[in-house]
């Protein structure tokens, strides 16, 4: 019998989506019953994490943790949460709850070690670079992290919130195909889409060369720790 | 405030996130924020229902009930089914709980009667071209529902299992162009893809021209149910 798994979601709504799309395209599944029982919480009254973290934004942790007793509540054995920058507050949501929450950086960290990476570079919200999530998972297998420049990362923040959550601005007018080359001029073996925006826009774009997904290695890390038989022998 | 919208899922996964993609692109917002809440119970434990009205296999109503109440304690306030053929047990879903669950068939005739559809070609599984679930809908609203023979209705089984459950047979091999044209001869002037199976495959296919998307039409209805503003004026 699989475990039920449980997606703290709505940051944002299309990256939940995303998430849900990965673990039943990575479950091997010849009819509906053998998929995974997915109860999934896109809980919009989550506030912006990248506001709480640098301009004093409403506290995220109140309504992250109310989705996980939820998820917990309803049956969930395992939780896990499509949004990188959550991740800061990663452990006030995992006391919350009795059942094991999947880290998507420290899963992701532990994917890029086993291919031999040295650098990776991080593309992420702001929230996610100034709070050190990702740098601090890599850190721990020995990976360093480096970043786009201050005009590289405002045009990221610009991808994620006005071209995917907004879809204000078309995705085209973000000049990817630059900030990647220039984040490859710091060292960068691999490009981290640590905001899960980022994988929808970059699929969009065609850009998914040299870059590795952590919404599909939280997948990936999800299946198993379900007890589910993956379709891929890696989330690469 | 917008209200919660919980959706019963699972049947089969792939149509649950059809229906919340569709859902996040029909709400007008600008933030995540600004989005529905959703709860999603992606319950695969909800015996086939094809295999239920036609060859008596497990009943799918204790779980569909489940998943209904188990929304409603998680505080869903309208209930929605990505599963034509689950019609078939609408009542006695709808008798588990306390809060409104929108008919995925009834919308769609609703739609049609505004078009002033007359004959619909209905494009469904066995269980629900049986069950008479679209006919009872659609002749609520003076409109005629044509099938395909039995030769193409067996294809269509084959798109909805094969092609896009298991994805064990290419969506391409199946004769849809030839399909619709014989459906037409009988005088259909509209296509319902009366499974949420079929919108994923004639999206992929190309072959939406001409065709309703009953998905659409419930994620449309759904949108308005929680209050939410609709980025367009129809579902077609």
């Amino acid at each position: 019998m699989k475990k039920t798994l449980g997606i703290i979601g709505g940051m944002g709504p299309a990256a939940t989506c995303d998430l849900m799309e990965k673990v039943i395209a990575l479950t091997r599944a010849s009819c509906d019953q053998e998929h995974i029982h997915i109860i999934t919480d896109c809980n919009t009254n989550i506030p912006d994490r990248t506001a709480a973290i640098l301009q004093g934004g409403p506290d995220p942790v109140p309504e992250l943790q109310r989705s996980a007793a939820r998820l917990e509540t309803a049956g969930a054995e395992v939780l896990c949460m499509p949004c990188n920058t959550a991740h800061h507050f990663y452990d006030q949501v995992a006391d919350a709850v009795q059942i094991p929450v999947l880290h998507m950086p420290r899963e992701t960290a532990g994917i890029l070690r086993q291919a031999g990476v040295k650098t990776a570079g991080v593309l992420a919200t702001d929230g996610t670079v100034q709070s050190g999530v990702y740098e601090k998972a890599l850190a721990r297998e020995g990976i360093e992290a480096v970043y786009p420049d201050k005009e590289d990362q405002a045009q990221i923040m610009r991808l994620i919130y006005q071209g995917v959550k907004a879809r204000a601005v078309p995705l085209a007018d973000i000049p990817v195909g630059e900030i990647l080359s220039r984040l490859r001029g710091r060292g960068a073996e691999v490009f981290l889409l640590a905001c899960t925006e980022l994988p929808i826009a970059f699929a969009e774009l065609g850009q998914m060369e040299g870059c590795l997904d952590p919404t599909r290695v939280l997948a990936f890390a999800a299946v198993r720790a379900c007890g589910g038989e993956t379709t891929a022998d890696s989330p690469w």
